[in-house]
C-alpha cells in the first residue's frame, strides 16, 4: 500500500478542490459578519504560510495564536501546520503570569494576536523570551498603538502574498502540528503537542455515523474556544468534509447564539454546559426557531440531567455528552444510543445521555483500581484509563509525565464507572473524590442530583476535613433568580435518591461557583474557602 | 501522541466489548441460517487462530480461502490476519489454472476451503506446490471422502482449541493483512496486498456519515463476494461498528436475497449491477417490503439509470453507485449528494447517481490526459489515476507493477470524465475506448443509452477496425425476454441523444454477453467473437 501520510494539508486541497463555494460564516466583532468561501480560504491560508514563512516560519517554528473563534483563526489552524510549523493554541483566559510560562515554555516565535487581546500581549511582551514577531488579526490594515517592534497586520501581510504558494509536500503524518496547554492542580500548565497523524484520525472519527457524524451538509457552530483543545476537532473535520462553519467571534452571549442558529440554520454546536444552561435560559424567555439543530454537544464538565432533557424533550434536539480531555485531541467518548435503546423509557434515555457515553473508535478505555477494571455494574469506581492513536504519551519537556503516563495508557484523573452499557460515567476527579469512612462518594452524582431540583442554578459538592470519618461532603448551592429553598428541604431532596452516608452532612449558599478559564468548577478553590466552615 | 497502531485486532476486541449481545446472521447452504453473537463470533475467531497457529500458521503465512459469504469465512477475515498472518481471499470464479497459479504465487501453507468447492480444490491438489493443509468449512465435523492428507474439520479444529488465545499485541499498522488478485487483460491474474493499516483506515471511511456511514444501527448484507477486493470491506467496518451481519452464504438468487431483506430487516446491501437487475425483476414480480433499507450500494460496472430511477423512485431506496477496483481495498468514490443537489430534478439527480461519484476523504484522484488534469466539463476524457492510504504501490511480485504504478499515482485504467461538481464518471477502460478519426467515443455512455430503451435487458458496444475511421462501434444488445426491436429502431434512438459519429454502424442481436468472474463484460471475448463481422 502506498506510504501516503496522514496530513492536514490534504484537508485544504479537498475543500478547495470539491467545495470551492461552501462558506465560513465569521464573526470578528459585534457587529461584523464575514463570509468567505472555501476557494477563498484556500487562498487566504496559502497567503498566511507564506507571509508567515517569510517573517522566518520554518519547519518546527512554534506559532502561538492568542484568538477568539473566527476564520482568521481557522486559517492559522491550517495555514501553520501545513507548512510543517507548530500552532500553539494559547487559551487567553489562563492568568497573564500562565500565558507568559507557557508562551516563553513553548518558544513561540510568532504570535498571532486578536486586536481585543493585543494590549494585554503588548504589556506581557518584556517578558516573552522567544517572540519575534506579533501579527495582529483584525478587520482592515489598521496597526493598533504600540511602542512594540514587529507588529505586523494580518490582513496586511496577505495583501502583500501571492497567490503562488505551495504546501511542502514532505510533511510526515508524526510531524507536530499543535500544541495547547492544560492547567495542572499545582503549578504551571503543562503542554501537549499533536501531530498531523492524531488530528486527521480524530476528525475522521467525529464524521463517523455513529459518532458526531458531521458532514458536508452540516452547518457547524464550534462555540467550544478555538483556543481550547482543537475547538473539540471541529474546525479540521469540517475543512475535510466540506461543512458550513459557524464561528460565533469574541465576547458572544446566549442571545447572539441562538440568533446565528435560527439566521444561519445551524444543525451541529459544540460547548460546555454553562454556555447550554444560559442559551435554554434565554431560549425559555425568548423563543427562537431550533428546528434546522441535529445534535448539540456537550462536554468539559458534567451536564444536569435537566438541562439535558429539556432540549430532549421540549426543543427535540439531540443532546449528545462527550468526555475528552486535552491530552486526548479531545475525542473519547460519546454519550450516543445504541439498537438496544430503540425502546426505553426517556428517563432511562436521559439517564444515558448523562453518562460520558460509548468509547469511539480505535480509542481504548479502562476503568481501573486496584484490582484490575471495574465491573460494569454502574458503581464501581476506579480511574478512567485511555490508549489510542490521538491520545498524547507525555507532556511537552514537562517531569510530571511519569505522574499521568503509565504502562502505555493515560492516567486521567478522573474518576469514573462503567454502566451495564459499556457507557463510561465520570463521578469526580481523583482529588475532588469524597473519601468518607474508607468508601467513596461521588460529588458529581450529588451535585447532578441538587441540580434536578427546580430552585438550584448551580451546584458544587466538596469534602470538608471529618475526624470521624476523615472527610463528609458539603454542598455548596446557587439558586436560581427569584427561587427559593431551605437547607432541610435540599437535604431530604436527596435523601430518597443516594445511601444515607452520601447525603451532604450540609447546604451553603452562595452566589456563584467559583469556575476554571474553561467554565469547570473551581473545586480546589471553593475547598479553600470553606476551610473554616464548621459542620 | 502514542504510537498506537492500527490493527485489525481492535475491531474484534471492540465488538466483543461492546456490541457482545449483536448478531451475526449467516447463511451457509440452502436451509442452514446460522446466527451467532459477536460475543461468539470473538470466540471462534480466536479459537481460529489459535487452531491455524497448531497447524503451523506464524506470523506472514498466506492462508488461502475459498469461500462464500458466511459466518466461517468472516472469522478467517479476522482469525489470520490478527495472528499476524495474510488471509489470501481467492476469487472461486477464476479459471482452475488461475486458481492454481494465485495458490502457488501467493504460496498459500493452509487452504480454508468451502465444502462444496472442496472437491475442485482436491482435484487440483497434486499442483499446489506450498499448500500442506487443506481446512474444510461445513457444518458439523464430518469430512468430505478424500485421498487428500492433512485434510481437517474447521468445526473440529474449533472444538479442540481452547478458550484463552491471546492476539499477539506486536502487529504493526502496515504488516500484510490480506492479498487479493485481480485478473489481467493478459496473462496471469496480479498480486495486491492489503495491510493493517490500509484496511482500517477504509473501514472508518465507509463509516462516515457523507460515504456509506455504516453504524451500529445498521443491518448489513454484502453481497459481494467475500473472496472479491474484501467485500468492499464491509465486514471488516461491520464488526468495529458492532453492525449486525447478514451474509448471504452460497448460490443465492434474487428471491433469496429479498426474502433475507424483509426477514431480517436489511438497512444495508452492496452488489454488482446484475445483482440488482435480478433482484429488481423479482422484486416487480413478487414485491416484498423494502422499507427497512436505507441504502443499496453498487458498483464493478456502469449502473443502468433505469435500474437507479426504479429504487430510487419507486422503492424510495437511495441507490449509490461506487467506485474502486482491487487495487484500492477498493473504496474510491460514491455517488452520494451534496447539497448544491437537494433542489435539483429527479432527472438530474439520478444522472448524479450513476456517475461513480464524489472522491472520498484521504484519497486523492486525477483524470489525465496528455494535458495533464481534464477540466470539469463532463466531456474531456481522461485515465483516471488515484492516490491514498488504501491504495497499492505495486502487484505482489509481478513485473506488471511498473505498468500501472508510476509519480506515486496508480493508472487505473478507466478512461473517465470529471462533471462540473467534481464527480467521477467512468466512460470506459483503456483498452475498450473507441477511437474514431482521432476522436474518442465511449462505449460505457452508449451502452447506458441502449439499456435505457424498454426492449433492451443488456448492451455491450465495442470497437470493430474500420479502414477510414479505424475504429467503429458495434452494439451487441441482448433483448428482454418477449421483448422485440429493430436494430433500426434501436439506432435511431440513439441518434437523438449522441453525436452523429457516436451512433453505433450497426447492433447485433446475441443471447448473452459474456461475463467474466466477478459479472463485468467481458468485452476483449465479445471482440474476439466479432472480429469477422462485417459492418
Amino acid at each position: 500500500m502506498m506510504q501516503t501520510p496522514l496530513v492536514l494539508t490534504d484537508f485544504v486541497k479537498r475543500a478547495e478542490r470539491y467545495f470551492p463555494k461552501k462558506l465560513i460564516i465569521s464573526r470578528t466583532s459585534e457587529t461584523m459578519i464575514h463570509r468567505i468561501t472555501y476557494k477563498e480560504f484556500g487562498q487566504r491560508t496559502r497567503k498566511l504560510s507564506e507571509a508567515l514563512t517569510k517573517l522566518g516560519m520554518t519547519k518546527g517554528t512554534k506559532v502561538g495564536s492568542l484568538a477568539w473563534n473566527h476564520h482568521r483563526h481557522l486559517e492559522a489552524y491550517f495555514g501553520v501546520p501545513c507548512a510543517g510549523a507548530i500552532l500553539h493554541m494559547i487559551n487567553i483566559r489562563l492568568s497573564p503570569e500562565h500565558i507568559v510560562y507557557i508562551i516563553n515554555h513553548a518558544e513561540d516565535e510568532i504570535l498571532l494576536v486578536d486586536s481585543d487581546i493585543f494590549p494585554l500581549i503588548a504589556q506581557a511582551a518584556p517578558l516573552l523570551k522567544t517572540v519575534k514577531h506579533f501579527v495582529v488579526m483584525q478587520d482592515g490594515t489598521d496597526l493598533p498603538e504600540t511602542n512594540l517592534e514587529n507588529v505586523h497586520s494580518y490582513e496586511k501581510l496577505l495583501e502583500e502574498a501571492s497567490d503562488s504558494y505551495e504546501f511542502p509536500d514532505d510533511l510526515e503524518e508524526n510531524m507536530p502540528a499543535g500544541m495547547c496547554y492544560t492547567s495542572a492542580t499545582t503549578g504551571f500548565p503543562k503542554g501537549v503537542v499533536y501531530t498531523h497523524r492524531s488530528l486527521v484520525l480524530q476528525s475522521l472519527a467525529i464524521g463517523l455515523a455513529d459518532s458526531l457524524g458531521i458532514r458536508e451538509s452540516d452547518v457547524a457552530m464550534p462555540v467550544v474556544p478555538m483556543f481550547h483543545v482543537n475547538a473539540w476537532g471541529m474546525p479540521f473535520a469540517a475543512v475535510n468534509f466540506g461543512t458550513t462553519q459557524v464561528l460565533p467571534g469574541p465576547m458572544f452571549n446566549p442571545q447572539l447564539l441562538l440568533d446565528l442558529i435560527e439566521r444561519e440554520k445551524v444543525t451541529l454546536t459544540a460547548g460546555v454546559p454553562t454556555i447550554w444552561l444560559g442559551v435554554l435560559n434565554e431560549q425559555e424567555r425568548n423563543p427562537r426557531d431550533l428546528s434546522s439543530l441535529r445534535v448539540i454537544v456537550c462536554g468539559g464538565s458534567a451536564s444536569p440531567k435537566g438541562l439535558i432533557r429539556a432540549f430532549e424533550e421540549k426543543y427535540k434536539v439531540p443532546f449528545i455528552v462527550g468526555y475528552g480531555m486535552t491530552e486526548t485531541t479531545p475525542l473519547v467518548s460519546l454519550s450516543t444510543y445504541t439498537t438496544e435503546m430503540e425502546n426505553w423509557s426517556m428517563d432511562d434515555k436521559i439517564n444515558i445521555r448523562a453518562t460520558q457515553g460509548l468509547t469511539t473508535s480505535l480509542i481504548e478505555t479502562r476503568v481501573v483500581n486496584e484490582n484490575g477494571e471495574v465491573p460494569w455494574d454502574g458503581q464501581t469506581m476506579g480511574e478512567l484509563t485511555v490508549r489510542g492513536p490521538w491520545v498524547a504519551d507525555e507532556y511537552y519537556k514537562d517531569d510530571r509525565t511519569e505522574e499521568a503516563f503509565k504502562n502505555g495508557w493515560l492516567y486521567t484523573g478522573d474518576i469514573a464507572v462503567m454502566t451495564p452499557e459499556g457507557y463510561l460515567k465520570i463521578t469526580d476527579r481523583t482529588k475532588d473524590l469524597i473519601k468518607s469512612g474508607g468508601e467513596w462518594i461521588s460529588s458529581v452524582d450529588l451535585e447532578n442530583a441538587l441540580m434536578t431540583h427546580e430552585a438550584v442554578f448551580e451546584a458544587a459538592v466538596i469534602a470538608i476535613p471529618d475526624e470521624k470519618w476523615q472527610e463528609r461532603p458539603l454542598a455548596c448551592v446557587v439558586l436560581k433568580e427569584g427561587s427559593d429553598v431551605s437547607k432541610e428541604e435540599l437535604l431530604s431532596y436527596l435523601e430518597g435518591q443516594f445511601a444515607k452516608w452520601w447525603v451532604p452532612d450540609s447546604v451553603v449558599f452562595l452566589k456563584e461557583i467559583p469556575k476554571t478559564s474553561v467554565g469547570k468548577f473551581l473545586k480546589e478553590k471553593l475547598r479553600n474557602e470553606m476551610k473554616e466552615y464548621q459542620l
